[in-house]
């Protein structure tokens, strides 16, 4: 182990979807030069992160070993990609590159969280190359749901590495770059491939996947049929199904409007770059309110029943002046994520009661996946042949299936999860080390450890209710007044409908006023008395144990 | 209106699955003779009912009408049918009817209440009947996913109606009395169906459905071909699932051992009613654990990822002796209700990191639903030709798309919701009335009322966390000592590292020092204005502002 090696570290994507961060090094063992591709959130739930805003990686490995990273990559602008940049960054401030478009959402963020704008680099597409560090990187184009994904080609001393960042097999993806068969083999002719580190999200999915491109027939022959309003949501960040489903609305002769920030925000970073060209004209909300309800399409947020978004708000009544209707038809040009359904089946009875006509993708014809089906990775690992295959991007289910089947087709594959430390050198890979990796919540503006008990404790809140014990004592230990008892989240009443509160203060006061001084002058044992009396009495009247927080107060004279 | 007129009143179970819960009346308007038809259970979740145990209908309505009410009728031991009786009959107090097993399954419940099992009576099927108020009713046999699932005939002054329960067409369910086209037949000959009342959980799904005995040989094929252990989970109650699963398990040379509260109770109840027979010997876990692991079926609950069941015991490392390991077989002879996808992913993530494969239903061999879909419902329809048809068991789209699909065929129909009293005597139905109905929660062993504010507190604790503040004042209104605040759930730190808690306390401080006295004798103000400063602290510090509870206290010279 005296040589230089080729290490691989996911941080964050690896064992989870969502949150992407992978390191990349070479050099001597512990001295390896590093770069990082993509600084991706995840987002919270209640069950188990109630009230965060956003999840981050923790890079606190990446901080400790500042001096050794020379930059950052970023494979697209999806939000598990590109979402913690704002965030994060000011714990690296390395160099950041990306295609124009990726570059150009990466630098909104940076403009909101006051970063400097010029730590943003856009890179061309291969042929075009960026050296950072020991690594030679060029962006090779593929087709994504989003405009300008990339794959990385990077080239190291050890050897060439096929990171495929996000991205499905699709020829015709009405925007941006479609994947090139013909191209994938032309670089796979150039060099060997000593690793394919490869999306694993659909490896479930075991027909090959549709092309965008399939989706304009039936969706314009949909929106023609319509008789009311239409409405349709898809991901924000999905430019050319913005774009089917405007030139579906166009047919069908119905004007557009877009209600949402996320969508109008993406939309202008595709024009202003480019890769979004002969875009339908866009009518204002005030417009829109002018047009008869038949010659109308809505593009709104909210595919996955966010409660803030344009789709949820319309299920509730009136927003921005409009209003849905029986005979209207709603549009869900998206799959749901696991874990979203609630929401959006909220949305779809909430749309049912009103009358209008829910339309999804149960039939499969009005949504195609941005990732590359079971088929479709076989034949990307058989255009490459690369000597070992790291799957990435994925729960540990999709890792270990994605695995498998490159073990099917004689390829040295691994299972490696976030905080896996993977030696790429020799003919296998090899784990050599185990990094604490783990997440950062966002909450609010403060930067919180999962591990630091603040989310714990809001859990234990929410399943528990809490009970606030006051009790004030003078210098002498005797207690003045009686014990005051708040409950929240909590039943107010017990057996018999007393009130709950009460009857704990009767206990407290009761063991206060018999309580030896040993015990009335010790903080902790007098917290954990209390406490006791109130779980008990708590597990007597109402049958569960809530959190109980005391408050002593010892008043000294002045 | 001063006729005797035939009402329908859904408590629960009508636009929404689960909690099912059904009045019936007939007499003159507002005198009526009532009975209820199941009293089911919802469950609760995180995101909109933290903390609570279970979810019951509010039965207010029945409760004020009680000299009106002559019976109680469960149409099968589904939770989601009858897991309110222990909770809810001691506000009814009227005989209960069901057939045997069900029976048997509900006075289970009433020992572990309390409850005097006599008010349980069980009632044959069809032909025989039970007079209840004005109502006669029989119990129709129908094919379910329990045992002795049954519709109800209720024949009244007005007509006929055909309560269907929850119900699938499948001749062959393995276990009980299959769908029998000719019987109904037999009924639908006997008088005219003035209404339908229909379970509507399926609607959506387009295909006829498929019958439990067509299980058999792809499990048996299944399990087969597993190498080391197989562990299968299905729901607790699906008694002929579980005959499939241990004949398979027989067939592949394997022993069965049953893990798991409710589905030994389910098995022996089905056992001790004769409904289950010729089911194999369970071994015990002692046994169990001697046997080879390739000769060995663990049955388990847990289908739905529940936290405490033995599924996710199982993933989580040792349970009862039982391990999982490397070539073992998991198998989820079940779908995921909606909602529930994340705590079985994490499930089967936990399983694939101890290399166990799991094999679910994506392919559609080795589960059945218990419900009818589309063409099974239309089927019915057109046997029984009823005047009108009343869907239930379903959200608002399942509510409606059914509705549709009557009027498709020429059958008067309603959207009727909980609380929604519809008249069915004339030749349509008509809403004649909107009861408050609503939901309580069993919350350990209090019941709260939806409505009362105690759920809403706690996904607000867990959503923003909690600052708690205490200040002393003495009679003239002088603070003694400092203010002092606790942080639950929340950033104990602020810009710079600061600890919060103390930033706020500094500021409370100070603004009591220099507080009028008209603030500061007053509670509601000064409470008001501590809040206030709490929040705003809060809000510079980590963007977000908490819950916030004061607690003041005036002392008085003793």
């Amino acid at each position: 182990m005296s040589g230089e090696r080729l290490i691989y570290l996911p941080l964050g994507g690896a064992g989870e979807i969502g949150m992407n961060a992978y390191v990349y090094g070479y050099g001597k063992p512990g001295k390896e030069r590093l770069m990082l591709v993509d600084m991706g959130v995840a987002f919270p739930d209640m069950d188990t992160s109630p009230g965060v805003d956003l999840i981050l990686p923790d890079l606190g490995w990446l901080v400790e070993n500042l001096n050794r990273l020379d930059g950052i990559l970023i494979t697209h602008a999806h939000e598990d990609h590109i979402g913690a940049l704002g965030h994060l960054w000011p714990l690296l401030k390395k160099p950041v590159y990306a295609r124009k478009f990726t570059a150009t959402i990466g630098r909104l963020k940076f403009e909101e969280a006051g970063l400097p704008l010029d730590a943003i680099h856009t890179i061309e597409a291969r042929p075009a190359a960026v050296e950072i560090g020991p690594f030679t990187v060029q962006f090779l184009p593929v087709a994504h749901s989003i405009p300008e994904s990339s794959a990385l080609i990077i080239d190291t001393p050890a050897g060439r590495i096929i990171h495929s960042g996000d991205f499905k097999r699709d020829p015709t993806p009405v925007v941006g770059e479609g994947w090139d068969d013909a191209l994938m083999e032309a670089v796979a002719a150039e060099a060997p491939v000593k690793a394919l580190m490869c999306d694993s999200t659909n490896v479930f999915s075991l027909h090959p996947g549709r092309s965008e491109a399939s989706l304009a027939e039936p969706l314009t022959e949909m929106i023609k049929g319509a008789g009311g309003m239409v409405v349709a949501t898809t991901f924000a960040s999905n430019v050319a199904r913005l774009k089917t489903l405007a030139e579906a609305a166009r047919a069908a002769d119905r004007s557009i409007c877009v209600l949402g920030r996320a969508m109008k925000r993406m939309i202008s970073a595709a024009q202003e770059t480019k890769v979004l060209t002969g875009f339908t004209r866009i009518v204002s909300p005030e417009e829109a309110l002018e047009i008869p309800r038949r010659n109308l399409m809505l593009l709104v947020t909210g595919s996955q029943g966010e409660r803030r978004a344009a789709s949820a708000a319309l299920s509730r009544g009136k927003y921005l002046g409009f209003e849905m209707k029986q005979g209207d038809t709603f549009l869900f040009s998206s799959k749901t994520i696991p874990g979203n359904e609630k929401g959006v089946l909220k949305i779809v009875n909430a749309y049912s009661e009103m009358g209008v006509d829910v339309v999804d993708d149960s039939n499969g014809k009005y949504h195609v996946s941005g990732h590359a089906n079971r088929p479709d990775l076989e034949h990307v690992h058989r255009t490459f042949l690369p000597d070992m295959l790291v799957p990435m991007h994925g729960e540990h289910r999709h890792l270990r299936e994605h695995v498998r089947i490159a073990h099917e087709a004689g390829i040295a594959g691994i299972i490696a999860t976030n905080g896996m430390m993977v030696d790429l050198t020799g003919e296998v890979p090899k784990v050599v080390e185990h990094i604490e990796a783990g997440r950062v919540y966002l909450d609010g503006t403060a930067q919180v450890g999962a591990l630091d008990g603040v989310v714990r404790d809001r859990i234990r809140l929410a399943l528990n209710g809490l009970a606030m014990v006051t009790v004030i004592l003078d210098e002498q230990n005797e207690p003045l007044g009686d014990a005051w008892v708040e409950l929240m989240g909590m039943s107010q009443t017990g057996l018999g409908d007393r009130a709950l509160n009460e009857t704990m203060e009767t206990e407290l006061t009761e063991f206060m006023s018999r309580a030896s001084g040993k015990i009335l002058s010790d903080d902790d044992k007098l917290d954990e008395a209390l406490k006791r009396i109130v779980r008990q009495v708590a597990m007597e009247e109402i049958g569960k144990k809530p959190e109980v927080r005391v408050v002593i107060s010892r008043l000294s004279a002045e």
